[in-house]
């Protein structure tokens, strides 16, 4: 055995098996232009940049280019400098630290809430910490759910029952299977990343209370986008005191960059006080805390901002309908076209650079079972009756549906 | 059982206990004040802020402050936005991003880097990644080692061998027990974060090559203060080319936050392709990575700040043992002042702020053992002699030992 040697033939044999299943991933180059979002520039390997359209951003409301937002994060820097300088037990808690947790509670309703370097570590972060909590825990998840919840549940000692994605039913029976001892938690997202879809928060609470279970719910893709003040569908449905921990990202529908969870004050304290992934690592900059709170700040009270991507969001959608193009029946303004096969979505995807500068990441597995890949679609208010007809028009060129018709 | 009572009553029982052992952590409030690092000020719970000097910041060389980094951050902020909109691979791949991991890798002398989030999560999700790649691996890992490591070992399948602290004899002995058949890593750091000791890498090498194991170094608290341009003790003592991954933080030394690998082509981009902590979250804002390559940039032609740290490191080790008071035996400029005691080493640590203006945070368990509490001082370019003298007038004002004498 030479270990240096094994272990690089190892890693460039998967490599290889990737590559031939068309699941490498080459990362695009781009470079975002605030001033003119949805817009970048694509550095293309050994060519000049070229202007493209991004259809696959996940700065859903554009608050990462909002000048109120820019003009926050260059205060706090000019003030505070670039990073914290430490975790936030030593020396990397500000104001800034605090407030925007203050301010994340009072936004989701609940008593505490608890900052985290990112959406996927405040899940795995979270839900290990509290599904270590009690002996003999179950936690019952949505075959759907983030793969950063995956990572904190399958880490912790909880049993885990999934149940099939959106499916009450199936849910309930599990619920029931696992009788009146155990400590139960449901987990699961509101809006679904790579499907659109939404899940039904009453009755998945009326079955918490029935059963005697907590919920925990990733309203990742939802903050920002939906509710009278933009906290996410839980507010949209007058949900979000059923909702034990709510948790969130700072990185979409925000703008910026970082994750939370908002709850009870016992469980983020609880959290806050056992979590590694919270207490052994250098806290966000202030000056991205104080960005964070602009954009929450002006997500709340810019319900325009909100009505607009509604109204964009549909018209995207008839827009596909109109041209025959396939889709997944979303309920957001998340739009997946599938492309399926690993192969044939990169294909389109680099058709649609190439020949059209628009850009679409093709979604492949991991991120989605094979032979369900798709072309992920995100609208946000920046993206004019143009650009959609561009799209419609380029998809109609690349996909091989429109190419068979 | 009522899951939301028990687990209410569950946390709520786990702090007091915590509040009892005198190990509650409430995080103090500290706005640092980027033109006059290292004064901060404190926002006391009810008070007046008030002007304070920070002994316990990891923005090692101040570059957090630096009007450069500052400028580099505010500028690409105005041309990209506050957020990257995006994972690595979803839009979220900028020329800052791979500009960054180009220059990352260039100053480790490896072909290749890959940024992470934190430091943190570099070393959690790189393990995991690379300790799952063949069966039976085995990882010999410093008893010290940081929490993020032992998070990413203890996940993997591999097994896990702990050696004591730099104790080479111990280390070979584990080597040669395991038998010549399974792959072997070696898992350390260069500066030890609670010690101010520094691993001797050579000795290490020669083990790793003897037992055919390769070599896992984490240099964060390393990076950008050691070497003759920066790149740590790898650097610094000639052996950056036997060490196959070395780990970094971009947060401390470079003052700003994320982190990052750099090694072999092959492990990185294996790494990139596999790794669930890099591929599912959004990617570090480009103004971060601007901010970032702005400092290391400076850091690697300004020797003179890392022969003024190392200068300021001495002077406070001289003043302390000048002053009669007790330290370990750092080798660098982190310099820890022994309080066993959880409580007690909070109390002085409260009074060392409240009387004195000097923040210094007591470190506790779980980040060191229980007994061997302490005060870490972590020296700068930016510590005065008067602010050296305030210090040890301080600590022998409040000090249980100074008290006795
Ligand atoms: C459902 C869901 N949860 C959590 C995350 C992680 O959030 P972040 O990007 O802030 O790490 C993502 C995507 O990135 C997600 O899609
Ligand atoms: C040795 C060591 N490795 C890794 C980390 C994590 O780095 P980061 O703060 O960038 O997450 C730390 C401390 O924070 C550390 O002390």
């Amino acid at each position: 055995m030479n270990t240096r040697h094994t272990l690089r033939t190892h890693c460039a044999r998967h490599l290889d098996t990737m590559r031939a299943e068309g699941r490498y991933r080459d990362f695009a180059r781009l470079e975002k232009i605030a001033d003119r979002f949805p817009l970048y520039r694509w550095h293309q390997p050994g060519g000049a940049p070229r202007e493209i359209t991004v259809w696959s951003a996940n700065d859903y409301l554009g608050m990462g280019c909002h000048p109120a937002v820019r003009q926050a994060a260059a205060a706090a820097i000019a003030a505070y400098g670039a990073g914290a300088g430490g975790t936030r037990n030593i020396s990397g808690t500000s104001p800034e630290h605090a407030g925007l947790e203050a301010e994340l509670a009072a936004w989701h309703g609940k008593p505490a809430a608890l900052l985290f370097g990112s959406g996927y570590v405040a899940n795995q972060a979270s839900l290990l910490a509290l599904l270590s909590a009690l002996p003999g825990m179950i936690v019952f998840s949505d075959a759907m759910n983030h793969a950063s919840m995956i990572d904190g549940m399958r880490r912790s000692p909880a049993q885990r029952r999934i149940w099939r994605h959106n499916d009450l039913a199936h849910l309930e029976e599990l619920l029931r299977a696992a009788g009146p001892a155990a400590p139960k938690v449901i987990a699961l997202e509101s809006v679904y990343s790579m499907e659109g879809d939404v899940a039904p928060l009453h009755a998945v609470c009326d079955l918490a209370e029935r059963y005697d279970a907590i919920t925990y719910l990733d309203e990742v893709h939802a903050v920002g986008l939906y509710g009278v003040t933009g906290a996410g569908i839980a507010e949209r449905d007058g949900a979000a005191s059923r909702i034990d921990i709510i948790q969130g990202t700072l990185a979409k529908g925000v703008g910026v960059v970082g994750g939370y969870i908002a709850g009870e004050a016992e469980l983020v304290d609880y959290v806050r006080s056992t979590a590694g992934g919270l207490i052994f690592t250098t806290s966000m900059p202030p000056a991205t805390a104080a960005a964070a709170r602009a954009s929450i700040r002006h997500i709340q009270q810019d319900t325009a901002l909100r009505d607009r991507l509604a109204e964009r969001a549909a018209a995207l959608k008839a827009a596909l309908d109109r041209a025959g193009l396939p889709r997944l029946p979303s309920e957001s303004h998340i739009v997946p076209v599938p492309v399926p096969g690993a192969e044939a979505c990169r294909r389109v995807a680099r058709q649609l650079l190439e020949r059209h500068g628009l850009y679409i990441t093709p979604i492949n597995y991991p991120t989605v079972p094979r032979g369900t890949e798709r072309l992920r679609l995100c609208a946000t208010p920046f993206h004019t009756d143009a650009m959609i007809g561009c799209l419609t028009a380029a998809l109609r060129d690349v996909l091989p549906l429109a190419e068979a018709a």
